[in-house]
């Protein structure tokens, strides 16, 4: 099988576009040069580029389904935390080798979540490699249905800090070799990032770690005074949040605390974390409620005096976040930054 | 230092956008989860996507000034084949290692091309690896600008098939271990395809080699009948359009027929291939003229009969190339596929 081979069979569907957006006389996909579409109403469109590797990103023993599944689905989830509507997008292959059966099933995996999201593969790239390990690249086109997009910079002093779902399944299932949904399936938060869209002031989708990420939005929000605020975490709240399979597969070895630390650094969650004046609370008790999504208020933006310093100075770059009991049951505990780093 | 110090240090330029059609108040750039841009007057959008990979699509002695020039010029190359213009990319690394001196180099290639095609960064994605080599994964988006995008698919019987430029460079340097100005800074045709737009029945970049491009634009062309029509190049024309440094390099070592069939079979040339009606020649030759861009008629689209079938059932699923002399020096010579194929 060759390069044009393996696109016929397994990435060119031929048929109209999936999504209903894209189809007019303008849509050009696979087979030329680049693909073309037009979008006749004009809304702000939306890229977003993601690499996977194998053994970075994804473990080698995952099912080609699920991988396929996957590439798309995080990419739609940075779409998501933008508040933005998937569109399209492309995908580079970077494979050592050609398996009909694995393609097979990649490609299932792959427009199954194309078909489910509404987002058309547009083109790509195939390219053969004499590395142990494959990669995948994908860039996804989304557009924004009304208004601006969803921003990591726009939190502000005294907003409340949100996140949807629950948090440490994927982690846990690392550590304790367990299956976990979310690293079989990952659920890209689009309808969620839809309707937060003309509410929250900042949003992130949780890849990294609910503690790295959440300083993404600081660092973006407060770029030239981040010595001056901190982010308190609820610890009771975040316990509300804790995924059950978590609490279970740790019964006995680990206490809520160290489950709470073990959650705040998990990765692969792709829920999304944002930020909301507290005059939304209502508004986002009622979006949860509609889209039958979890939301969980779990701490706020603080502004931090020479007497809050507590020696947190060596992560003066980082953002300041605090581990608050609401019980008083401990001190504040500082939270390092730990979520996991790609690079 | 680590990714977000690197893309910072080397990728955010921070400042308003090159393409004056992206600075408006809905452009977002580099530092959130996608990037966003608006275009008011709502032209068709063009995505393409490209791999490199070290060893496979450049050398490992590339200079990285050289190498961040050429990751977007081919993706550019691209979209100048569909007569579209350049607007952004995005950029992902895949690096395994993270040296200062590279990384200020590469940008400033990077930007250099940038600048001068008017395409900015829109965001990307940085990863370390483990691997020997490096790659490189680029996604252009380009629009275009009345009308609609130049395909691979409008191709007709009786056109003529004309290339751009000198052929041949690149493989020959690459043979002779010389220098070729193709390789260290290929040059995406932008301005031609712009122009070719309305005149043109189907384009294609040279990047595997004329041989197997031009097969591209008859196998999309004609998806159904392809046995039933054959294209002829003509040597003479061919021997017009041979690189100067090639026939230099070679002399002595080649005859021009040996130089032609080398330069069908070189990729890297960046080239533009295209068909026209033969009542487009004038045209043609004042678009050369006004964008001082050698265009040269190499051939014509000719209905295929049983007669000439010439034992050529071998390649049917892949188009007739055939070379013929127009002093009839020799007897017509089939052209084999033998264009570098990637996988």
């Amino acid at each position: 099988m060759d390069e044009f081979q393996c696109i016929e069979q397994f990435f060119n569907k031929n048929g109209s576009p999936i999504n209903p957006l894209l189809s007019n006389g303008f849509f050009v996909g696979i087979g030329d040069d680049a693909s073309v579409f037009k979008l006749e109403n004009n809304p702000p469109i939306v890229v977003t580029s993601d690499i996977l590797v194998e053994g970075v990103h994804f473990s080698s023993n995952i099912k080609p389904a699920s991988l396929g599944n996957r590439v798309l689905a995080v990419n739609l989830s940075d779409l998501a935390a933008m508040g933005a509507n998937p569109l399209g997008f492309t995908l580079g292959l970077g494979l050592n080798k050609l398996n009909y059966a694995w393609l097979n099933d990649f490609s299932e995996g792959l427009f199954g979540a194309s078909r489910l999201y509404g987002c058309d593969l547009l083109g790509g790239d195939t390219i053969k490699h004499n590395s142990a390990f494959n990669f995948f690249s994908v860039t996804a086109i989304g557009y924004i249905d009304g208004g601006n997009a969803l921003r990591r910079n726009g939190m502000k002093l005294d907003d409340d800090i949100w996140v949807s779902g629950d948090l440490g399944e994927p982690i846990s299932a690392l550590q304790l070799q367990k299956e976990s949904k979310k690293l079989i399936q990952p659920i890209p938060k689009i309808a969620l990032g839809r309707q937060l869209k003309n509410v929250a002031t900042s949003s992130i989708d949780l890849s990294d770690g609910l503690s790295s990420d959440l300083r993404h939005l600081m660092r973006a929000s407060f770029p030239k005074n981040l010595e001056d605020i901190f982010v308190e975490l609820y610890f009771e709240s975040l316990v509300k949040c804790l995924n059950r399979n978590m609490i279970k597969w740790f019964a006995g070895k680990k206490n809520n605390l160290e489950l709470v630390f073990l959650a705040l650094q998990g990765g692969d969650e792709y829920e999304l974390c944002f930020s909301a004046p507290s005059e939304a609370r209502s508004e986002i008790r009622a979006i949860s409620e509609k889209l039958d999504i979890p939301l969980t208020l779990i701490g706020s933006v603080r502004k931090r005096v020479v007497e809050q310093n507590r020696n947190d100075e060596k992560n003066k770059n980082d953002g300041h976040l605090w581990l608050k009991s609401l019980t008083n049951s401990f001190d504040d505990k500082y939270i390092e930054k730990s979520g996991y780093a790609h690079f």
